[in-house]
């Protein structure tokens, strides 16, 4: 196998194959990128038996062929190449890798010792662009559950689609979190679960940009994103996922409007008095146009006022300030809208068109 | 007590008085920074009892006084608070920090608990640019030794004053870096260790101005620097220094003058064979015109050519590739001259005035 490629456009293949590269593994096949030529292109996988991710870059293929060769070794190598011409050329054993006046031997094994990414079948498929998608996950995913055996659906995210609405759910059992976009065409119903860990890597893969489309191809137990030169194959989680629509009620008692910084800023300052991981109750006294938000700790007392516009009865009610930090981080409007119920039920932080909602339970608290 | 200080202002004097605050103490009151007014300025004193580090900000005192605060926590307040003016007020357990509408209250404790920094003789003294001395010790406190009560001269720096020279040495038992500048004045002759923990901190208080200045002044056990607002004074390390100059000899058979930035990438891309903390023999094979620079490692081997300059015999010599580096990393030159003796002696990086000069030991080596 000999190839030519310009050393930015390797290395930028390598940084996204290797997001299938697991960080710990008993399977010492896995620590390896595999590397084999495909017309005119050199294509690079990655692979953790889950999760793997196939892109190609374009170069010269002076001799075919397709070998193995470690990941960490082989992509800091390439990263620490002056920016010109790689030659990669190898033989059954050893891969010598030139540029310019620089050589490198390292070992390479046979591409037959490496898993092949499965088959799937692609007659299910929606399309949207590929900043849809990365906003909808990085806006939900932080409410996944922590890795669990028993509540393995929490663990991932609901990608439903339905009369032409793609919905993405994230839960914990403290908190919901849920964004919705139109499509632009019918592509029929679907329901997987997605892992964390998959949706985790794919915002590092998706462009960002508008114009740049991902297809999604839905399979019994495989969800695959096709982008321009890659794709990104997952295993879904088996099982039902929960009956969100149940547990959110669209009545409200009080409909508080504030501004979303002055908010955040203020829960913000208040967390300071917390230990890491520490849970005190952060309570929100509501009382005509003006929110108080309170903390105390065993370090001391915090007291704002901030102001706002209410609807409804005045309300007293607090909760885990991570939780509510988390939500308004990723909401991107100036002014919220927050509808609460009572002191025990969730407080819900919405859009008109539920374009997002953001669903947090209470805590109990004690205000002397 | 009761004053008030521009947010910006009283943070920029926290952030210099954290300095002297231990990461890790059993002594529960060095956690704290000490406040006090004293005119109308507001000063913060921190101290960890071989270092003490005392700064004043400007502020407006309506009552005077003084007390302890717990340091981590006040001064994430002060960092969370919005760019305004604070009020600080307290009596003598508690107290209350405004800003705004915003409101915390916190434990505070009597000033008698806290270790006054000790009072040392202002007789022998010595001033240059905070510029000049930052430069200094940054180029070469990364060679200290590490800690140890049979070296305990390896962990600080000599700071020498003789005939108006002024010049900083850090060893190790593998490297010498060294620096030295003309003084402006004759300030006498003085001869300390510093420790290299004060020093580390120096860095990141001096202001790297070349006109704003720093006394330094030089007592029996201790050290100040003495700038604007702030003042750092040091234990200094007991005994006596290494006999420095018996370690270096101006002889050499080989120079070499090669441009520095080429020669330190090449090291920096051979040690990604390197596992973190191996040692493996980096080695220079100089011929003609040529630098042949080679590591091999179980992980692959590199070698690359350099074009260089040589004066004097061809040499092969090998080296600890980080040492190699951590020297290279601190000349500001563009193109360099090693100098070696041969295979079993220290190579020097110096300039003509030698106003720098680092000695590196070579390590054997075996080229297959």
């Amino acid at each position: 196998m000999k190839i030519l490629c310009e050393k930015n456009e390797l290395l930028s293949g390598i940084n996204i194959a290797l997001r299938a590269i697991p960080s710990k593994t008993t399977m010492e096949i896995l620590d390896c990128l595999k590397i084999k030529t495909e017309g005119d292109s050199i294509v690079l996988i990655g692979n953790d038996m889950s999760l793997g991710i196939e892109t190609r870059v374009k170069g010269t293929i002076v001799e075919e062929g397709s070998l193995v060769v470690n990941a960490k070794i082989f992509s800091e190598i390439i990263r620490k190449m002056p920016d010109s011409e790689i030659v990669f050329e190898a033989n059954e054993t050893t891969a010598n890798i030139k540029c310019e006046k620089i050589n490198f031997d390292i070992a390479v094994r046979s591409a037959m010792d490496y898993p092949d990414l499965p088959t799937i079948e692609k007659n299910n498929y929606a399309e949207m662009s590929q900043l849809t998608l990365k906003d909808m996950i990085r806006q939900t995913v932080f409410s996944i559950g922590p890795d669990s055996d028993q509540m393995k659906a929490m663990t991932g995210e609901l990608f439903e689609i339905k009369d032409r609405t793609f919905r993405i759910v994230a839960l914990d059992g403290h908190r919901i979190s849920l964004r919705k976009v139109e499509l632009n065409e019918d592509y029929g119903n679907q329901k997987v679960i997605v892992p964390g860990k998959t949706l985790n890597e794919l915002l590092k893969i998706l462009s960002g940009e508008l114009e740049d489309k991902v297809k999604i191809f839905f399979s019994q137990n495989h969800i695959l994103f096709e982008m321009d030169n890659t794709i990104v194959l997952s295993r879904l989680i088996e099982g039902e996922y929960y009956q969100v629509d149940r547990m959110i009620s669209p009545d409200y008692e009080t409909l508080v409007k504030i501004n979303k910084r002055e908010i955040s800023d203020s829960i913000d300052r208040a967390t300071l008095l917390l230990k890491e991981n520490e849970k005190k109750p952060l309570i929100f006294n509501m009382q005509d146009n003006e929110m108080e938000v309170k903390l105390k700790t065993p370090f001391g007392k915090f007291e704002e006022k901030l102001l706002m516009e209410k609807e409804g009865s005045d309300i007293k009610i607090a909760f885990n300030p991570k939780f509510m930090l988390d939500a308004l981080k990723v909401v991107d409007d100036e002014s919220i809208n927050i509808y609460f119920m009572n002191t025990k039920s969730p407080c819900v932080i919405k859009d008109k068109n539920e374009t997002y909602m953001y669903l947090i339970l209470p805590v109990n608290f004690n205000d002397d």
